[in-house]
């Protein structure tokens, strides 16, 4: 069994935005030289998500829409109108918590003869939810 | 290490539509001869989800209207109210993209003793949010 | 390969709460003696939640009322406003299984040099959205 690590840094203009990193994960996959096996890319903060999806820009900007629409509002909590209680202990990123739970931390996919076995449309998104400062990944290939 | 890969396609009447696929997975399984590991089952479309829950029928339906409901309305963005972008591309499918975002594309179940370690309830689904055409699933399974 | 299996129940006092399960995460990987391997946490009900988030009692809070909001309220469902179908069944619980399907029933770690590979905020929870009885997650690590 082999296994490979590795970490990537993201620090977005933006205070949300959506980032491509399909080559980057394909990179190390290659690098890895792993042939069949799991590949996991996992957010390492709350505030933020890795994600599958496709690659459009009009999409990405309706994903960040409907983030801040009724599911999580950046300035008021979605369902009591009121602050985030969360944002009571200096915070002020309690949306970025839940969009987080909506789309989720991480993703795994296949490797197969050394390749991510992904859809035809299918690509690896980084989702910056409070940005603007240093963000972590890791990225960890299992199998053989 | 053991791996085991398989695809299998749907091809669904309705363009939305939960499909049970326990006695595939469990066959799978038992076809890879693998006793500890994880089988990860995963939607190889941006427009479709494996998850887990329960197969009831009156449970499937308040999925599909929860969908179609505020979450993520087949006719017009749910934040906005007006068209999705992505559907300024020519694709009419911008709400099965976000359908697929908050189900999750896939799941990662335990295998132990040679069977999936699920609870008594739990069963794994195909949510097809975009159907009538043919579309894939990869499982693929890793362990001893 | 080596492979570590455990079960825990929860019988909570409050029909939804949110319960912190890092320490016990760290406790398995420790007794598993895995060095580079995958963590897998599961509820193995349909009604529950495994997730990662801040360890913030008003993060926790603004999350319980966020899920019994527009999202999965407990007492109709959310786009139709009448029963959930399910819970035409003799259950009451149609809301548990749509907050299961928001958040996601399971999270899959890295282990890396030994330990739990999570970033500084990142803590694992247990989420449960319809107690008051005996429920189990297992956990699975595989690696080397």
């Amino acid at each position: 069994m082999k296994s490979h690590t590795e970490y990537r840094t993201f620090n977005t203009d933006k205070q949300q935005e959506i980032i491509h990193i399909t080559p980057w994960v394909e990179d190390e996959v290659s690098k890895s030289g792993i042939q069949e096996g799991f590949c996991l890319v996992s957010a390492m903060h709350i505030t933020a998500s890795v994600f599958v999806n496709d690659n459009e820009s009009g999409l990405h900007q309706d994903i960040l829409d409907w983030l801040d629409g009724d599911l999580a509002p950046w300035q008021a909590h979605p369902a009591r109108g009121d602050d985030y209680l969360h944002n009571r202990t200096g915070e002020d990123n309690g949306a970025a918590h839940l969009r987080n739970l909506t789309v989720g931390h991480e993703v795994i996919i296949p490797v197969t003869g050394g390749e991510l076995d992904l859809g035809p449309w299918q690509r690896v998104f980084y989702g910056e939810w409070d940005g603007r400062r240093p963000k972590r990944i890791v990225l960890k290939i299992m199998g053989e």
